[in-house]
């Protein structure tokens, strides 16, 4: 191993491959899509925004006359097809529950999909996207932004290389305040459990746990969980959660994440010859530690757009007829993980995936 | 809350009491009495080796003379009572299924007791030996060493002035190869079940366990684990550990420990208004960050003799008859969590404790 390797890292673009941009229908229309989607696809040298779709009256309208998109359509006009010639994509970022149906009436018009995490609100509805994209033939991409910042790719390299000796023992978070960072509503989508499937595991666990795999090339085998709730707003899903997961290779991780804490996003991978620490982790800004017996050495990777990056890597899988990293089958396991912590949670017992 | 809590910090003693030192029999010279426990006690202002028992041949001579101590006795010497006049007190670090026949001679002959964690190998045998001290009269303090640490204690006192707002979730861990920390011998009494009562979460999860404890003011209620063990040398107990403990105010911790990684030592808690890191924290060296909303800062606490201010605070208890924090029933309070967080791994059901 290199003493300081982060000396190595030059925070290019991992990938920069020429091709048309792929032309997207956006399907829902929520903050996130609004405040990061958008601007990302703009940024995006192989995607743009040519429709976009909208259950709130108005509001696609709105939204395509200020970024001069053409095609404004609500879920009504987009599962019936209208419009469909004007994209070749979708990306859905409605409630979990609704993906599946989106996903369908997409793949069925031949449309390809990049699809929100997690993938479904529940494991079965998840299998039925996959199945539907692998049916018509169109490409399924899940958005694990995570997984194509260069700074977390270079670093699998660099786990890949031996810096850790043996990955051991994990621990991670993501924890925010959802009034705060997503919307003040206490009715909204993600506290009804029939809409999200959860609340603090499904919807910010899935973030350490989905980064172990990625930077360990490991997936989850089998775990136990704790959740608790104490605010009314919260009767439904879970506020927080407690877990632990055992990977194939052996790794033991151990997580918490909640939706009424101070905003926090971390994960530390413990092996016998090295400590990786990301912290601040799932946010873009990434800051990086490896620790040896020897040396410390830090990096900060500073803001990156990984929306752009995923909307630019799609399109690139697109593009040359690949399957994304981050497809049904991988994000498929993270479902069978989340549905098996929550049954882990129910009944009390540590349970296989 | 003030905006920079840290500059209030100044490292002094948070107490300085005056007594004649208490005469000490240190039982058990293993590494870590000859090199961290002896050199301590010499450093003390209320403390004194007057007698040292060892059960290998000439040990117990040969650091007498080295250390100039009086008395050098076999453990069959010691608890017959031999030169029971020179000593007030014992610090028991013997195999930690030894601990209550230790405790149980130097209580009956009126001798306070200071015995290293965890308090016994055995939820039972911890039970019986605060049982024997209460019975004797005698004081009891565990050798928690982070809680005497003053930053630690301030930084207590900084979580109850609401630094954190409601704390919510916590992560911490400890890790080392034990091989290279504390013995190369892979037949040691670290590794016989019967000896240790186990290994990574009885030996290293306690201390991540004990300072979320210490910090919130809470105690665990419930848990569940898991254990690995790779290596030969660990097919007797737990060489790696994942656990998830839920407090008395419900806060949700997510914990690892292992005796085969890199050396680790962390704790982190978040609340609702801030998150408060200690890494390292077990070793003696604490470095602390406090992150709110609007400011990050960061103390390096620097090396601390916390084996030194755990005989200081000892002698000082015992000299004006007060119960040390760490008493037996604090000490019980861990003892039935690992025993329960065990008892979870082998069963694969979370249980309260």
């Amino acid at each position: 191993m290199h003493a300081t390797p982060f000396e190595e890292y030059d925070g290019r673009d991992w990938f920069a491959p020429e091709a048309d941009p792929l032309r997207f229908a956006l399907v829902g229309l929520g903050g996130f899509t609004q405040d990061w989607i958008l601007p990302a696809v703009e940024a995006s040298d192989l995607a743009r925004t040519t429709c976009l779709v909208s259950g709130s009256p108005g509001k696609a309208d709105r939204v395509a006359a200020e970024y001069d998109v053409d095609h404004a359509l609500t879920y009504e006009e987009f599962t019936a097809g209208t419009a469909a010639d004007a994209y070749d994509a979708v990306y859905v970022c409605t409630p979990n529950a609704t993906h599946l149906e989106y996903v369908r009436a997409a793949a069925a018009a031949g449309k390809h999909v990049l699809c929100e995490k997690p993938m479904e609100a529940t494991l079965g509805r998840a299998e039925d996207l996959v199945a539907v994209c692998e049916d018509e033939g169109v490409t399924l991409m899940v958005a694990y932004r995570l997984q194509v910042n260069p700074v977390v790719r270079w670093l699998r390299e660099v786990v890949r290389g031996g810096a850790l000796g043996d990955p051991v023992h994990v621990r991670g978070t993501m924890g925010q305040d959802i009034f705060e960072m997503v919307s003040p509503d206490r009715d909204q989508w993600r506290l009804d459990d029939d809409l999200s499937g959860g609340a603090a595991l499904i919807d910010l666990g899935i973030y350490p746990l989905n980064a172990t795999r990625f930077l360990l090339d490991a997936d989850p085998v089998a775990g136990g969980a704790r959740t608790a709730s104490e605010n009314d707003a919260f009767a439904d899903v879970d506020e927080h959660v407690g877990f632990v997961v055992e990977f194939d290779d052996g790794t033991l991780g151990s997580y918490t994440a909640s939706q009424q804490s101070l905003t926090t996003s971390s994960l530390q991978i413990t092996g016998t010859a090295g400590e990786l620490t990301l912290e601040p982790a799932y946010f873009g800004h990434v800051e990086v530690t490896l620790r040896t017996e020897t040396a410390t050495t830090t990096l900060d990777a500073g803001e990156e757009n990984e929306m752009r990056r995923e909307f630019d890597y799609f399109g690139s899988c697109v593009h040359r007829g690949e399957r994304p990293e981050p497809d049904g089958e991988h994000a498929l396991a993270d479902m069978r993980a989340i549905t098996g912590l929550y049954d882990a949670a129910d009944t009390g017992v540590w349970g296989g995936f």
